[in-house]
């Protein structure tokens, strides 16, 4: 059994708000099969995706009310994730019952807990106010059971050199390569901050500023433990004080994604690009999301193909851990961030206190 | 390497009797791989399907009159798995030989021994005479390679709740449910016994009973340790007698299943429904077989879906053994049946007296 | 992890010369990830695929003159496996490399040697001098990742025994299982020699021949361990010499195999057919090659199809080693062979000095 990769006891993105309705849908997170659905009362419940008796998945079965009926033998589970009817058995094992995973709605995601729910804290939900639709406009979507662990996808963003050669032939820039950076850190937060003074826009920003003439460009990604990570990113008329805050002679844009581990080797990655310029141009909204991912000829698209290339060369070459680079200082960040999730969890794991038997 | 969970020295089915022809045909049994074949004198041969030399399967070769060919360099084998044939040497290594399986004939079906030959004894071939298309009538069908453990068919065939939700559209019924059951047992059988009384039948019992008004209907589950279920089902005129055995006032089925371990995680399923009324119409035998199979649509189908998801839910779910509810009373004894084979099987494991090394 | 099955000491054929260009192709040689390319001074360079930083497929980057790019974060090896830039920093870590294995371009063939490329001695590539194009004719192919073993395809070639059942539609013939044959050997090679005097040509003998009457026949397989083998075959009118050396009044062809391990249960399988004959005519050279290779319907395509479930059955039946016959003498000479490297390289074996960690 190879050592977990990522910590429980914390908060994942499970699904956009609205792909999740008064129906059942099934989700792997962290390993753990996850029977989702929306209640007559608009809040979501998540609950284990295996009956207590036979183990068919609940997705298999249906809604009634508020309270899932297997789809094998009938019994029901109430969004509590205890049993509230046997067939053909008036009294029920009081003991039956399926794990509930604690679940919240914020930033249009539906967020999951899968560690202790005694320990689940709706004010730890990443802060990700950047994809409420509101401040920042843009429409995104979801890698589901993309083929890498989580951790590739956040190498992938704390560096952005690899624009440069993974997107060449679209937002890649030497400019990015050369640009020095800066790392600093948190306790659960690391942010990676890298201007460009005085540099040509590229194409994109250029056509979006709508001016002539040099700018000052930034990329300040900021990753918040385990595996949420938003970058802000725009360009500035140069000398008009961007690096100093001042970015009214600019625009600016931000990439958001948070990352759900499936699995020890696969992930879901919610992304989006939101941006604060042509908020009501709703043409350039999908065109922005059909420049990230479309049908293998996004930008995205262009990382997921490395991502999972990547993974399979891991798989064959157990040469880890892996050589680093000046560039990586980010990403190592990240992980260490990761790691001392993982040692704090370690440290203090005391046997799950769960209705379900496990 | 987990505990094996099939008796061999048993008989299980192979193949319909129709299946087996003039020509060689692969199946695996019990992790066995066997080749099949109809001699000239009409009767069935089983080998071990890999050449004694360069293990190709057999299948793979030809039949020249009742010996099989190898299709790699033409040893030759006979039907008791000797070999009367090396190319280009006249002394034949007197030990090169294959596995003969004992096999045999009955109730339409082809049935084999996968254990020691020395322990076969034809007349422990399960009672599966209402397959003979004699007093009962009906055409079914086989799942093969169904993806799951053999037991969970088992499972589902000893208790029919599972048609209330299951198959709610079609045969479910809430009465099955809220009926009481009895559950009787010897050495090898298991009965699951439930009187269903006054109620009213359900749509396809009412149609061929051909009267109004409240039936008795019965649901008699026969199990032959290892794996071969007889459901007697059927429904009467109310208070005619049924119960204490007068079904002249009724209309009488049977659903018949031969359940084969492929593999420790997959099975062959040898199904029928067969019944003792409008034996002649052949439209509706047909009509029947699709009910049951019919590309994803009929009952059977339901079942299936229902039970590789259950196999790929216990794979991910090892929390082994199952919670249990009243209605699982019939499917324990059957495993309970099942066990006692594999004890007593084991308690006599002797090295198995083959001229086939191994 | 069971023992390696395959030498690395050892030249192994990777590619044929004309598919190797300007532009990276991967490889997979002896479980070893390759990408090859083309230098600009036309030499052919082979470099572990994958790269020092992050393990993304150097293949899956581009070249740029005579290095290669990374296509994740832009490092450049050069074509001894050096690291030459990194992305962001002026200072490259000296031990910055990704292996460079031995290679050589000989008899239209690319070859690589897997293992201490301090060891790697042009003068121990194999003589496949009959694919040089001169005084031999012929085009053959490639079957890249054979699921096989590659000592099966060795067996398979060193007895033709199996073209009487696997071929019997085209090339078989019980002359060939009637007739004795001769094994010799030396250190490093195993002949298999066998005469059929004064017999019926077989239908494609006798075509090229072009005269009636009896011939005699020859197949003289020559075998250089590890995976090398040419068989040389034809027949002579009878009577002319040919068993003494004078085959003046015959016809000659040879196929060839060079056959590399890609992991322990797969290989590329380099075949040709060719021939001194109608050497002008380039639709006879089609044809020929359409004869072995074809949509599955060629002699060699009936192989491929017996190797793979050879290799099947071996998984499932590990009652390993196999049993012998008399027509095995010669392949397990070649296993004989192999084995003696195999023990010779593992009693040698000392750490690989190899730039690159490992």
């Amino acid at each position: 059994m190879p050592e977990q990769t990522f910590p429980l006891n914390t908060w994942y993105a499970a699904a956009w708000s609205h792909e999740i309705k008064r129906e059942l849908s099934a989700r792997t997170v962290c390993d753990k099969d996850i029977v989702l659905y929306r209640r007559s009362d608009g809040e979501v419940t998540a609950l284990e995706d295996a009956c207590w008796h036979r183990l068919l998945p609940l997705s298999m079965g249906r809604l009634q009310g508020d309270q899932v009926v297997c789809g094998y033998h009938g019994l029901v589970f109430n969004a509590a994730g205890r049993c509230t009817f046997m067939p053909a058995q008036k009294t029920i094992n009081p003991s039956a019952c399926v794990r509930a995973y604690p679940v919240a709605e914020r930033h249009r995601l539906v967020w999951v807990w899968p560690g202790d729910p005694a320990l689940a804290d709706p004010t730890k939900i990443p802060d990700f106010h950047w994809n409420d639709g509101a401040d920042w406009v843009g429409e995104g979507g979801t890698f589901y059971g993309l083929k890498c662990d989580y951790r590739l996808v956040i190498d992938n963003l704390m560096d952005l050199t690899h624009e440069t050669y993974v997107h060449s032939g679209s937002i890649g820039d030497e400019a990015i390569t050369s640009a020095p950076f800066e790392v600093t850190h948190t306790d659960r937060t690391a942010t990676v901050t890298r201007w460009m003074i005085g540099i040509e826009p590229p194409p994109f920003w250029a056509k979006n500023l709508g001016r002539p003439g040099p700018v000052d460009r930034w990329q300040i990604i900021y990753f918040q433990a385990p595996s949420t990570i938003v970058g802000d990113v725009g360009v500035a008329v140069a000398g008009t004080g961007a690096p100093q805050g001042d970015r009214s002679q600019g625009v600016n844009g931000a990439f958001l994604a948070a990352i759900t581990p499936e699995t020890e080797k696969s992930c879901h990655y919610f992304w989006n690009f939101v941006r604060t310029f042509r908020k009501d141009d709703e043409e350039f909204t999908r065109a922005l999301q059909r420049a990230h991912v479309n049908d293998g000829q996004g930008v995205y698209d262009q990382d997921h193909a490395v991502l999972e290339a990547q993974q399979k060369a891991i798989d064959r070459n157990p040469r880890m851990p892996f050589y680093n680079l000046n560039i990586d200082a980010g990403a190592l960040w990240a992980r260490r961030l990761i790691d001392r999730m993982l040692d704090e969890e370690h440290s203090q794991r005391i046997p799950v206190p769960s209705a379900a038997a496990e």
